[in-house]
Formats: C-alpha cells, sequence, structure tokens
C-alpha cells in the first residue's frame, strides 16, 4: 500500500534552511520538497501547514526510560515516555541500556530491547552503558557497533555502581578509535565528591541544596578535563553529556580549539533552572535533583553563549523522572538517596523555542541543536533530523504563535509534578508524523503502541 | 516563456546535506527536490548526474577585477574574469567597488557598476571599499545598504591609499552597528610594516621574497587583535579577510570562543602555498606577491585545523591578478612596488575539492566555506550558495574522479602565469548552470557576457 | 669628614630578607649588616630602632613634578615634591623630562635639569618622553643613555602632544633593543578614545564620570596588547606604565607566559579608588581624573592578584597633582579639559603597607613592588632599593602601628585636597635617612633643599 | 667555644643581591657582612674569596637516599649521598620519609630517622610520603608538622604501592589547608598509564625507551591539572614534584595566572638529558630511567622560559640512584622491572651554574631556585638558602672559571655510572662550610658523618 501526504505552505525550517515549500511524503519518507504549489501532488491526505513551521522531529539523544536508579525505577515506561516526547515534538529517542556489573553488554542490551519492543510510539535506538571493562566487554563493543548500538557510556562518577576507572575508560576510547564508536562521558569526579557528600553528611547537611554545593563546578571542570586528555592519548572523538558548569564549557572550548574532536551536551534544565531551584523549601528542592547538578544562574550565560559559538552543540534532556511522591522522597533527611533525574522529554522542543522567542539562538539554530546534529553525533542522518528527499518522514507542525504554560496538569509524562511548573511559553507542537503516519494530530494523540520501531545507528557523522 | 531542466541522479551536496536526489529547474530557479526517479518530470533539458555531485555554484566574496593598484591595473575584467570564474564552477562574485580619497561611496560605487554592467558571465555583487570615513561617507553608508551593497572594507595597511585610522575605522564600526552593515577587515598594522619595508629597501633587501619577510605574521596578528576590540567597542560584527598566519587566527579563536561575532576568511594561497613561494629565483617570487603576504609552510595547520573547528567560516580566492611581464615586473629591484595580488577565481572549487580529497574536510563542509556560508555571511542565501526550492538555479555538475592539471596554458583567467602550475588535482567541473542557463557544458563555454546581473545583497546572516 | 650611624634593634626588611639586625651607616652608604649588638660599633649617631622596621627607602618611578598639561603645571615644584617624598617615606624619585615635539630630547632635558638641579630634598633621576621620533631623536637617545638617562616613555594617547603612531614606537623600540634602554609606554588607543569623547561632549556628557567612560578598559588592553606585540618584532623590552584594568592585566600575563620581558606598573589610585570617585556630585569626580581612568571596583581584585603572581612587578605613583581650585576647575562643563593626574608621592608607602595590614600582600613584596624592583627596573640597584653592604644609606624607620588619617589638612603635597581625604590607615613612617643623612628626623623634617642630587642609571636590571 | 671565620673579598650572591662583602662567621651562625675590609674583623680562620663567588649552600629538596623501590634499595645511603651533596655544594637535603601501607607516619618518620641520624656530612630534613589516607593519618600530619615535617607527598602514580586516590588526595588537601602542611605531588595519571605499560610489553616493547613512550606527557599533564583543582577546591597550596612535560608547564601557569599558590619544581636531568638517552642502545637508556620520564629534547624549551618566568620555582635532583649493573639490570626485557631514578645530587648547583654561562638563567635566578627558593617553600629560610645576619654559615666558595668533566670516574655519588658522563661545565665548588664548619677545603673533603643534624622546618614560607 502506497501512501501520499502533502503539506502545503509551510515554512520548512532545517538546521541549513529556512524555506516557504510544499513537502511530499510517500511511504513513510519524504519524497520531494517543491515551492509551494508548484507540484499538482495528489496525495490521501493534504496538511495546511500556512502560518506554521515543518521542521524535522527532534532527536532526544539522551533518555532514561523505566532506568532502575537507587533501589527504584524512573517513572516513564518506553509506553509513556515515547507518547509525551510526541507530544512534545520529538519523534526519536536515543535510550541508554546498562550493563551491570558481572555482566555482559549483550546481557543489558537484550533487556533493554525487551523493556522497548512494541511499546513506543516513536523510533527509538540505544546507547550502552558500560559499567565493566574487561577483554569481553571490548570485544562485544564491535558486536554492538555492527548491531547499531555505536555509542557507549562511561561515568567518573558513581563509584560502585556504574563508576569506570581512568583505565578502563582509556582502553574503552583505544577500543572506539579502532571501531567507530563514540564514548559519551559522565564527567564528575564522583570519587572526590563522595569525600564531599560524607563530609556534608557528617556535617548534618541533608537538604537537597548540598547535593548542588558538594558536587562542585571544579570537579565537573576536571573531568572533562581528563576525559579529553584520556580521548587524547587514545586518539578518539568524546562527547561529554549534561555539560553544567562555565569551567566545564571552557575545557571543551580550549579542546576544540585545539581541533580535537571533542563535543558537549547540556539540557534544558541547566539553561532554565538554577540551583535556587535546589534550595527551595520544604524538601521541594528534590524535585531538581539530578547530577550533574543545577548551578548557580551565572552559568547559564556561559551555556547559552557556547551553544552559540558550537561549543556545546547538543541539547538533550537526560530525562529520568522520578515522582516526589514515593520516589524524590527517599531522600528525605539524607540528599545522598535522592534518585537523580528529571522530567522533561516532552519540553525540549518548546523550551528551545522560548529560546529563539528570547533571541538567545536562530531559528535554525534550535533545529541543530535538537534534530540535526543529535542525529549526526549518533549516525542517524539523514534518516532523521532533517527534512530532505529520502529522510523518514518525521515531521513536526509547530504553531510559533501559540502561547502554552507548563505544567503537570497537562502534561504527559508519567510523573506527579513538573520542573517547569507554571512557566508560560510561546510556541506549540500541533500535529506530529513518524515516518509518515500521524501520531499527534492538531494536539490529539493518534499514534499508537508498537509503531515506532528501534532504529539500528551508524557511527558518528560528526567528526572533523 | 518557461523554461524547465531536471538533473537526473546526481549526489546533491549542500552545507548540511548529501542526498540522491532529482532536481528541478523552472525559469531559473529550483522549483522541486525528490528522491531519484521519484516524480514524472517533463523537461525541456535533462541532464544526467550520474556519479557526479550537483552542487551549489561558488560564490567567492573576495574579487578584485580590474582594480587600480600601484600605477596599472588587474588584468582581468569582469568579462574575462567572471567566465574564468564559471569555468571554475564559481556562479557569483562580490567584487570591491573602490572609494577614492576625497570622493564620495556613490562616485566609487557608479564607477565599479559602469564596469560590471553588460559584461559579467555570472551574477555579481559589490562591497564597497571605505578609504575616507567622514561625516558624509557614514551617511552614504546607510543609503548603500539600502541598493544592497552591505558590507564595508577598511583597510590598516596601506597608509596613504586605502588606510583608514582606527578612529575611523571606529567610526564606520559604529554606523555598522547601527545599520546592519558588515565591515571588513584588512588586517596589518601598514604604519609599522611600512617601516620594516623602508628600513628591508635600505638594507637591499629589494626580492620578492622580502615582502614576506617585513610583513611579519605578528603585525597581522596584532591587527587582527585591534580590529577585533574596536568592534567589540562599536558593539559590531567583524569580517577578516585573507587570514594568512596562525598567530591571527588565534586573535580569532579566542574572540570567538568570548562570544564575539568575529569571522574571518582565508584563501587558496595560503593553504596551499608558502613563504618558500616567495624565494622562487630569477624574481620568480613576484609571482606570489599578496598582502597578508604568504607564510612558511607550517602557519597552513592552523589555517586547516581554523577551517575545521570554524574558527576560520569562509574560502575566498582575493582574486587580482597581474601579469608577470610587463606587471609583476615592475617591482624589479624594490619588492615594495610589486603589484600585490595573485590569480586564482578559477581554481578554488576544484583546490578545496582537492582538500576533500585529502581529507582535510568533508565533502559538506567543502560546500559551506565556498557556497554557502558566504552566501549567508553577505546576505546572499538562500538564493545562492545551496540547492532547495527556491533558491536561484546556480548549480554545477562536478566529476569526483577526473584528473587535470593546472596550468596557465589551459586556464581561463587573463594573465600569464598560474599561481599553482602543473599541480595535478582529482576533480573537475563539468557543467554549470546560472540561473538555470547553461554557462558551462560539459566543459564547453556556453555562457555569455551580459547574462550575469547585479545582485542586491540583504544583511548579513550568519551572526550569533 | 667621616659621620657613622648606627640603627639598632630594628628588623630589617628587604625583597627577599627579614632579619633582626644592625645597620652599620658610614658617609652615606650601608658599611655592614650585623646580628644585633655582635658588633661594638662606636657611631657618631645611635637610632634606636625597637619595634620598627627598617626597610629601603622608597623608589617612585613615575612622577611629574611641574608637569605643563592642558594650560597649567603640575602644582608640586621639585622642592615641594620631593619634600612630600621624603615625608611618605620615598627617597629617589624618577620623574619625566619631556622632549616637544619639533625639539630635541637635549632640550628637554636641560630643562628638567634646571628645574630640579638644588631643589630637591631627596635623590632624583629622569625617564625622557620622547614626543618626536626622528634619526636624530634616535640617535640621542644612546648619548642620554650614557649619561644615565636609561629609559624612554611613549604615548599611544593623547594624538596632537605626545602621541606616537606604531611606526614611531616601534623605531624607538628597535632602538632600545640595541642601545638597552627601556621603552615605558603609556598605552590606551588614544585616537579611538577622541572619538568617543568626541561623541559624549556632543551628547551633553561633560561630568567627569564621563572622562572612565569613554577611556575604555577593552582601548586599554588593545593599546597594551599592541605595544607588546610592537616590542616583540622589535626585540625590546616593555613597560607599561599606570596599568589599571583586567583586560589590560589579561594581555600583560599571556605575554609574560610566553616568556617576553613585558613589564606592568599600577598606581595606589588604582588599587584603592575606583569610578564611583569620578561620579561623585558637584564636580569633585575632577579630583580623581588621570589617565588611564579609575575602573569599576571589580578590577582591583585583578590588580592586587596580578601583583601577587608578579604579572605587575611595581606600584610607582603617576604623582602629578593638581589644585582642584583654579587647575581641575578648568574642565567644568568640559571633561576633556580636566587637568589630568593626581597627587600621591606621599601616600604610596603607606597605602601599600596598608595592604599588607589587610593581607593582600606580604612584607617583603611590600619592598619588592615599591622599593627593589623600581630600583632594578630602571638601573638603580643596588646603589638604591636595598639595605646591603655598599648601598646608599636610603633607609626608613617605618612605626607598624602607628595609625594616621591621610587628608589634605596634614599632608605636604603642595595641592588643595587629598585623593584618600579622611582614610585611616596603620603604619607611618617615622624617620628618613638620604645617603646617611637624616631629612625626617621623628616626624621632624630635618632635610634641606639642594641634598638630593640627580643620580645617573645604569640600563635595566629586571630582564629574563 | 666560640669560633669566627672571615671570608673575604669574594662576590656574595643571593637570590636578591650581588655584592662585593666580607662575611664574618661565629659560631656556626653569619654574624655580619660588610664592605670589603671596612672592619678590622679578627677570626680564627680567615678565607680569601677573591675572584670567587660566595653563596649560600644549595638545598636540593628532593632526594631518595636508601630508598626501598622494586626490590632493592638507591645505591646511596644518608653518609654517602649527604657527602657527594657536600662535594657538589648542596648543605641541606630534604629527603622523603616513606608510610607503607597500613603503617603509620610515624612508624615510617622513625625508620628514616634511624637511616640518617649520625650518618650525614649536611644537615637534613624529612618530608613524608603518604601511602596511606586515612583518618589515623590525617591526625599524625598535625603532629608531625609540630615535629617539624611539614610537608606531604602524593603519589596520583604507583597504583598499589604509594599511589592515593582521588578521595585520599582531596583529604589530606583539606587537612594541609587547615594545618598549614605542603601537598607535594607526583603528577602522572598511574592508572592509565599501567594499562599502557601493559599494552607496551604485551607488543614486545621492552626496551627502555619504552618507558618514555608510555609515560605520555599528556599523562602528566593531565594529573597537574587534576591535582591543581582537586587542590583548589580544598583551598590548599600545592607543589608539584619533578615538572618534565611542555603541556605541564601549561597547566601550571594557568593555574598561576589565576593566582592559585601552585608550585612545580624541575629537575637537571629533564633540562639537560631527553628521552634520546632513553633510547642508548644495549640497554644503556636504563640508567636515564625514572618518572615522571625524559623527554623529547623540545620540552626543554619550556621548562627553561619557566624557569625565567617563575611559573616553576625550584630546581631539586629527585636524586635516587641504582647502580646499572646488578641493580637498573634488574629490568632487562621488561623495562617496567628497572627501578626508576637517577644520581645527581652531586651535579645540581654545576648544571645550573652552567645554564649561567650559557645565558639561561641570571646569577641571582641560580641562587634563587636551587637555594633561596626551596628554603622558603619547605619553611627553612632564612636559617638555610641566604647569606643574612642570622642565618646558618652554610655557606659555598664558587670558583666561577675553573672547568671540569663530569664522569663516574670522579664523582663521589655511590653509584657506577653518571647521568653526564663526559660533560664540560665552566665553575666549580671549591670550599663548602656548613654551619660555619668546613666540609670542603679546597676540594679536599674535611667533613665527618654526624656533623649533619634533623633540621626541623616551620611550614611553607611562599605563599602569595
Amino acid at each position: 500500500m502506497s501512501s501520499r501526504t502533502v503539506i502545503r505552505h509551510g515554512l520548512v525550517i532545517t538546521a541549513s534552511d529556512e524555506i516557504h515549500a510544499d513537502v511530499l511524503v510517500e511511504d513513510g519518507r519524504i519524497a520531494a520538497l517543491a515551492t509551494p504549489d508548484s507540484q499538482s501532488w495528489t496525495a490521501d491526505r493534504v496538511i495546511d501547514a500556512t502560518g506554521k513551521y515543518v521542521i524535522p522531529g527532534g532527536v532526544d539523544a539522551h533518555t532514561h526510560m523505566e532506568l532502575p536508579f537507587g533501589g527504584t525505577h524512573a517513572s516513564d515506561t518506553f509506553a509513556t515516555g515515547t507518547r509525551a516526547a510526541a507530544w512534545g515534538g520529538t519523534t526519536t529517542i536515543v535510550d541508554f541500556a546498562v550493563q551491570s556489573v558481572g555482566h555482559t553488554l549483550r546481557e543489558g542490551l537484550d533487556a533493554w530491547h525487551a523493556k522497548a519492543e512494541g511499546n513506543c510510539t516513536i523510533d527509538y535506538a540505544f546507547h550502552m552503558i558500560v559499567s565493566d571493562v574487561n577483554d569481553e566487554t571490548l570485544k562485544e563493543m564491535d558486536l554492538l557497533i555492527e548491531e547499531g548500538i555505536t555509542s557507549f557510556k562511561q561515568f567518573m562518577a558513581y563509584p560502585g555502581v556504574f563508576y569506570s576507572d581512568d583505565g578502563q575508560i582509556l582502553r574503552a576510547m583505544q577500543r572506539s578509535a579502532e571501531n567507530g564508536g563514540l564514548i559519551m562521558m559522565h564527567a564528575e569526579n564522583g570519587i572526590a565528591i563522595d569525600v564531599l557528600v560524607r563530609q556534608a553528611l557528617a556535617r548534618g547537611e541533608t537538604d537537597p541544596r548540598y547535593h548542588g554545593e558538594v558536587r562542585k563546578a571544579l570537579l565537573e571542570a576536571e573531568a572533562t578535563h581528563r576525559a579529553i586528555r584520556l580521548a587524547q592519548v587514545a586518539g578518539a572523538p568524546l562527547y561529554v553529556v549534561h555539560v553544567s558548569a562555565t569551567e566545564a564549557v571552557t575545557e571543551l572550548a580550549r579542546a576544540r580549539d585545539e581541533g580535537l574532536n571533542v563535543f558537549g551536551e547540556t539540557c534544558p534544565q541547566y539553561l532554565f533552572l538554577s540551583a535556587d531551584n535546589l534550595a527551595e523549601p520544604d524538601f521541594e528542592g528534590a524535585k531538581y535533583v539530578c547530577s550533574t547538578p543545577l548551578r548557580p544562574r551565572e552559568h547559564q550565560t556561559a551555556l547559552w553563549r557556547a551553544l552559540r559559538t558550537n561549543d556545546l552543540q547538543v541539547v538533550s534532556t537526560d530525562h529520568c523522572p522520578f515522582c516526589f511522591t514515593g520516589q524524590k522522597e527517599l531522600g528525605r533527611g539524607d540528599f545522598s538517596k535522592i534518585p537523580n533525574g528529571l522530567p522533561g522529554v516532552e519540553n525540549r522542543m518548546d523550551l528551545l523555542h522560548q529560546a529563539v522567542v528570547d533571541g538567545r539562538i536562530s531559528r535554525r539554530r534550535w533545529i541543530e541543536i535538537a534534530c540535526a546534529t543529535p542525529a549526526r553525533m549518533f549516525g542517524l542522518y539523514p534518516k532523521k533530523g532533517t527534512i530532505a528527499p529520502g529522510s523518514d518522514a518525521d515531521i513536526v507542525l509547530y504553531d510559533p504563535h501559540a502561547e502554552q504554560v507548563m505544567s503537570a496538569a497537562t502534561h504527559h509524562m508519567n510523573v506527579d509534578y513538573s520542573a517547569y511548573e507554571g512557566k508560560r511559553v510561546t510556541g506549540r507542537v500541533e500535529t506530529v508524523l513518524s515516518r509518515g503516519e500521524p501520531v499527534i494530530v492538531q494536539r490529539e494523540y493518534t499514534g499508537r503502541a508498537g509503531h515506532g520501531v528501534f532504529t539500528p545507528r551508524s557511527t558518528c557523522q560528526y567528526l572533523n
């Protein structure tokens, strides 16, 4: 069966272009772009995009659906999480499969396939968290790359859980230099931070705000620098996740000036929230506990600047929601027991559009950091991340003038609070296609669990 | 009359995409892109691009046709120069109209319009060289911007000719901060250099190689830094032309890390030639005399790196040819009398493709630095610089496998030598369309003087 | 006649040592240091320094006695100024002889010798302000160095008065690279500043505070960088006077990291006063008009840090007093007509001792930046700037515990206001010897005009 | 009994002064300095220093006498090592007592006291190597400081032996921020290096030169940066030992520009030897195996520059000799088994004087980096490191014109090779006093084991 959709009269925005064009979708892929009304296309479905943006669906390269953490699980399943993503204009997520210490990568990957398969509204892919580097793990990396799992995350934090030491990191990087994999790094000096955590708790500093104080910006910057130099020794590229501190950005900028293939991601929470939120009374700060932590407000300036100078290339969400009631509350009296993570997969595209409205970034840069670069970075291009003949028809019609107020009352993520409760923003997703199929139509959900499929990825397409 | 051309089965490369697509051209503009053979387009002309690249025509943002300099004129007219440009895959030039001291911008602009009109094979636009900043000149800048002359060049070199002092520069920058103009800077400390020139000549150092020695890299870097800080004081963006020295790149990178709208251009001669050429015996070095000068070979590393890191954004030619016989020879016995300039408008796209072949830059980056960014930088986008519905059909079919040897014997520039004589490169322009009209067809010239028209420009589209 | 003085039981502090020692002075020079009471010295005069510091007399390397400026003269003569200096614990000044445009260095120097000779309480030396670089001037530089005038000041500010262009600066630097002279630079981009001055006045911004706003920190930093690169081209050392801006310090630090012989001086007014003073109402701000201007308070942090890291090496006063009444008032209604300069020669040692009390610098660093380094920098060592056998007996007994309040009512400078009126500091000069002669004894003036003599200097002793 | 020595007519050189002066020594201390012949001192012993330098005895802040390492011991005992030191003009060493894992600091210190006591020709002090940071160790640090052991060394290299993890380092630094101790750091990422060592050996790369290749400059720089940031978090000063790589110097310079109390030491082997030595055939390279390793020659430029800019402050030897025969040979077939260390305690003053002769540093800087700063850095000032009334009479008469050839045949260190075999240098120690006692007289050894005593130290005197 052949299905044809035509989207007419919209402003098509990609990372590089803003053009008034009609878009022809055929069999789930983009078949053609043409100047408005120039082609007499027939179609099963015609969508009028007058006054709307026609943008590639968002690519969120950092989510943690159902992640086990601190004795509980992230509250969004692949079903609820991908549905919420679609509501927010995101049509691809790259989630993290987890290797547990003592287990193989394969075991972890199989488990995550089982969680996701048949449950997703939108397409998904996996990174692999490598918790246990050894000869076997290194060999498995090669195999996973053949299966389209081409990026591997390591942690310089969380000793005893996800932590890799510098030797393990170096070995994984060396392997990635050979097999084309991309090492993603949680860059915080966890060994030093754990000392500070214990000291803070010993002093009776148990409130969520101390989470931000002990996880010092300097210790994020230190680990960032260390990861960069280890990657340089290995001759491998590096992608640093959830960059939050000015000092860490400085390290990335310095490495990039040297011509190294070093990349950085930040997240909306670091751009729009701050340590002030962590200090909210009555344990409300727990809602904002994530690692790297929210920083004092002045760090935002450096992050926005780096997004403009391309010293940061990607904005992902690190979506990892835990309900305040029953989950975040596990850390009452001990901030170190608060599950780390924030909801956000539904809010990213809107928050970044707000940055366009506020004049912080251009429209094209919006699409670049939220769609095109994550697709390129993780080997999904040109299938995902752009609107071009041959690409998947993952398309969002975006109303740039609609206003909305973010709230747990109206969001679709399975979590009992919003990190942006009450925030008014301009711009709203109206209609979403996933591989040509309508998932959201005029703000009605028309998708279905199981439409979304696992999407193997090629290796990084963003290297110098 | 409506004319339709279809380009089939090529690999369409833009700054952001590489897609297999058919391209429909209608009435001089790109009407549609579609997956190969998906559309049953009829056409007056069908071009088979199998095995070829289909790329946007090059945009050379820095040429000097017929420039008066040192008592002679650049040897390419707008007629010969634009024809050679077309041969080399460039479909738009931005040339420099010159204000003489004591005259208005208008007088200079009118003179340059007269030189170009009716003579060009391809489209052209103008920057304005401002040699005499005063209250009247500043007012004229506003008017010129309305006419599509949106960039203004100043010189920190050539005292007594084009030179502006720091006060004049600051005033022009302040004006550009208001009217949206972009100041382009020849950044060399000409006052200091002239001291060194006189001293060298007094010591009997008259050979062309001393041209390179007295125009020191540190004095390029100094002027670059100074221009950056003056622009910062004025709150204006800045575009530094023909960056040649490592130390100057360092200044640009530093300013860009600070988030300033500071841009840099380099030229093929700095990437492929060196001070060794200036030292060629028998006055042959004169062929390579241009300012900024060719640098020792090791500077090339920094330039290539900066092209990869986007600390340099554009490669233009600074095409300004003088014949060896009769023109360059004016400086025998006194290097300071050698007319400054090199031919190159025909060689740029090929040399940069060679860099793709050599693995220095990617194919997309090739198009970005040679087509897309110069178009954006100087307000020609999306008319020029990309292949998208609605854009001008300035299209080059490029054979990535053909080999050629560069030579004055075969080139089309009106100059009696080639700066790259004997250089073997892989890749060759095969067919060129200018607004849909065939200008080169299978390496036959089919264009005509007068097809190319003056193209007004909007203000810079590349600001952070 | 031989005279002997013994100073007993003090704490002798030099740039490198803090020792309890007796000091023997003979015939104007230090003859010996010994552990307390170990030597049975007889003496004409015994000074008990118990509980006191015994320090080298201050060396103020930047004063402008009787300087003609803006139609008036600095209000301190060599007589009044050197007496005040002595009161403040300074026993050597290096003042600036001025070459006027169109005149020789010799003429300027002779004029300044005439002003100083027979009038000074303490020893003095001269730098030479070079306002007119030409072949003759360059030759004269060599001669002056033989006469002990070994440093030459140029101005990048004050076009039409003291201003040298970059070619003149380069030539003087080249000469100094050969003859061992040291170029001192007033580093502000005066050409650009004058544009901003005219624009401010045209907007009706005539108050003294606009003096600070138009002389932008970025334009000090720019000129600092430019001077550094010109010196690097010339292969000459460089000394930047009155550094006031964070951004200028950054340029110095960067150059010093590169191993260049680049030095910087700041002044007490930049360390203790700020742009807030310039904004004082009722034209009171005029009291604080000097160039470089006072900066916003946050710049002080960078200056203190640079004094600790030795990115700044010297604290001089730039003493150049103008009475508020009748002199500063010349600029009512036009800040650009306010004579530039502040009184300070009497306050420097005390203000810097206050920095010791406040924990900003160590005692030895106090002596280093105020005595030893200026002496070395300008070729007066070990005659001046230390306490060692063979050195001139320029010695100050300093009471580190006495308190005083600075005030025009009590100071000895010939000016009708104090820049530090009402400031309470800890520490006070008690007794001062100049070449063994008591000038101040227990806070009684016992000196005489004419005791102080011209002191020829060797070339810079502070080069790497 | 009172003994008096007078040293006449020499040129007394300290870190800050060069004066012609006579020196009176009384009861082991310097009693007075005086202009030549000005004092009619009687003395038991008169030394004529005409034409000689009179300098403070060298302070070597980094030696390892009798160190157990890799199954053997450093071949110099405190007896042989301190005698050799005296021969080389060094009158104080600071050696390293070692805490073994599982043992207390006290046990280690007692053991080292036992080795040294009664055996030393010259005075000695101890740093403490902390191999096992825990609550008890931290408390012991306070006690040791009271006993004059005020500096503590940690290792980021040698996992399983001396290695401390970042948490242990942070805790020790926090303690030192409170108690005034100074953390000394062996900054190499040993965890990563050990991976590279194993890989190299697995590839059959067993020759000594691979020692240099696997211990990469980037991994020294990384650890240096990490140590700096941990110290910054702790609010503690830091002293980095044996800095050898350009990239590490860059990190120190950057930190110092930020105003941090971060210090660096290099050693003669990094200044005069290179990776070329490690590559000497027939296992001769083993003679030069030490960690950090010798680097390619070009790193020397950065080290010399840093010594001039004071980004490095101290030159120590890291004297840790192993005989080629029987000791270095343990690593035949496996470079990782070669005992790490070089002899040098006897050569330091001469090699650095050669740098004076070569124009790399000034005479005063020679004394500063070899005597005065190590004394200040480690709390021995003004007892050691200068020539001033009250200081210990540790004095060297140095003949600046004598020539010598370094050789194992003539040196006094207990090791069967010289790292500088055949090197010709200008300058030689002639006579050495230790606390007034002649130890070397006209190149005859007159000292005795047991004259040298343990010298408690105060805390660091070099902080900003």
